[in-house]
């Protein structure tokens, strides 16, 4: 089944267009192209119903949100959902501020997902926990394998969305099946990016595979954590791992991944 | 001719105002410090006319417009063209929606550009072709050499500019001479900010011979296909590709560029 | 002492708030990871005041500063005056326009700041001196090193902060005391954000050790210059030596912290 979707990527070589941060903008596009998809940023709003319409899929990322992109993530949303687009979100530091969980609770509201993707106090928050993250990082609290489990398919089944929830473990699920992804490494931590550049990867693998989402999205996922698992066995530093993540998944193949996804289905 | 181009750089480390986009914002600024210029990024309204008169180019790039930027790159362009500076225009994703197409015109419309630098999809568009292009990238249909050449010649003559064309092989024009180069390598697509790098570099390499546009443009344009060239030798992955452009760009002497530039006069 | 102050960052992992430029955000964002922080970067009016509230320290850098984030400054640095909580500031080209030097003396007159870090031309112009910056960079004849120490000093005493002179000797000086740090290699000035590298891990040094502002500063300048001077000795090109600065920082230890440091108390 991965192979499918991987080679669907290669084949359809998508067009993803990111509303996304600056801290991270640049990796989440070379990852893009690592993997054969072709990226777009473009966030003003007398542009951006446009970009998404010649796109194959739209990532809404809140890492640098404000006023004027917000109307943005807003527009372009909208009209993905209205030509059936894949839209992924990836709600960074919601639980931070105000601004931020308001706008990634009103994002929900108005637009349809196809994937939310956060870490666990990110998705704890999205679900009406209570509770406060720690900045763009996850409270240890909001860490147990259960609870995480639990508050992705509650996300789920409230949005419609598939959830990928990424932490020690990553589970996916689509508010029906379940699937726990053992890949990635710990020092990947220390890379900023990773998340926003798995969020990205999303739109790359939804965008080829739009009627296929929950594989899509176990397979996004266990292609980022690979690319970070192959990169550590070179670590020489962070510096250098970051640039190791994106060699990897530029030279990641079907086969590769296949064989080395770590994947569990639950209920 | 091109030692002398590439030496005036190295002697008078010339300044580069950009105003660019926040994907490649960070490659620009080093590979323009790898060759031996200095860059400055400034985009808000209130300070661009200040910045542009201390440099002693501009860089006027429309990855990530917006309302705010596109006002400050007119009041810039007038700024240089006024104090008889090179500004170079990269008109990206031009065609890929009506404000980057608009923004485009608008701007060679008020602004006299030395080079204008783009990707065949681009340039052609800035002709007043018809077409579509995909995102960031060139459409196939635009790619052939002979229409790639026919576009160049002709917006180098409505607009009195320069014109870069980048693609399998790259043309530059000043309306009379023709020079097609064929340095690079494919793997440089796969690296997001080639594109915007060339004309960061544009920026050095005129602001450093502003009485020799086409040469400067023609060495640039070598300069930035000889670092890829370079850097593939050593291929192991696309972040590796980046870096080891950078490298090379701070490694590059006018020796090795005089002995690896593949170039060839047309008319 | 500096054992001391690298273990406490080390333990207390502090949250870094970032206001800062789109051109180095990522590799300030991966050095304070690197080095075993945490950073935010938020801009927005509406929410920074309630991110510098959950974060150990502030950074305000100006580099491509704009009149919705010149706003932010100013609340967020009055929020964490507030809190106590240590703010740095880098007047990034402060007298490269008029905007930037205004911004950067409102912000020194309306906020309590930690640490002011520029280089010597910067400083300069904050102490009222009069003169022009070349863009970012430093003046030759501003770099004068007892002109340099002078300065510091003088802005140190009108703004209560400790001030940090980078250059090829670093000063840093709470009015008081003063250290001369020789750590650092020249190659750093070919790679872009190793002036706003260390301002961020000012915020992070500072707010693992609010109490210690001195202290905690020369250890930031100093751990800065050494993963350059580390990064430099296995030097093959600007590109692979942004990487391996931050491979230094992420392999850095009190130890070598320790043994590697050049400095000199003056008066």
């Amino acid at each position: 089944m991965f192979e499918t979707i991987f080679e669907n990527l290669k084949d359809k070589s998508p067009l993803v267009h990111n509303i996304t941060n600056y801290v991270t903008a640049n990796d989440c596009a070379n990852i893009l192209l690592a993997c054969g998809a072709s990226p777009i940023m473009a966030d003003d709003a007398a542009e951006v119903a446009e970009i998404t319409s010649i796109c194959d899929a739209l990532v809404i990322n809140i890492g640098t949100l404000n006023s004027r992109t917000i109307e943005s993530m807003l527009i372009s949303g909208k009209r993905a959902a209205e030509l059936g687009k894949p839209v992924i979100l990836d709600p960074v530091g919601a639980g931070a501020s105000a601004l931020r969980t308001e706008t990634a609770v009103r994002l929900i509201n108005e637009i349809r997902f196809s994937v939310i993707r956060g870490n666990a106090s990110e998705i704890k928050i999205l679900c009406g926990g209570a509770g406060k993250s720690r900045g763009v990082d996850v409270s240890d609290s909001d860490s147990d394998a259960e609870t995480v489990f639990e508050n992705a398919k509650r996300l789920s089944s409230l949005t419609g969305a598939a959830v990928a929830v990424t932490g020690k473990t990553d589970f996916v699920t689509d508010g029906i099946r379940v699937a726990a992804i053992s890949n990635g490494h710990p020092l990947m931590k220390r890379v900023t990016g990773c998340g926003c550049m798995l969020s990205s990867l999303l739109g790359g693998f939804c965008g080829a595979n739009p009627d296929e989402i929950f594989d899509a999205a176990v397979c996004a996922v266990a292609f980022m954590g690979l690319c970070g698992e192959y990169a550590a066995q070179n670590y020489v530093g962070t510096g250098s791992l970051r640039t190791g993540i994106i060699d990897e998944a530029s030279n990641m193949t079907a086969e590769k991944l296949n064989r080395g996804i770590k994947i569990e289905f639950r209920q």
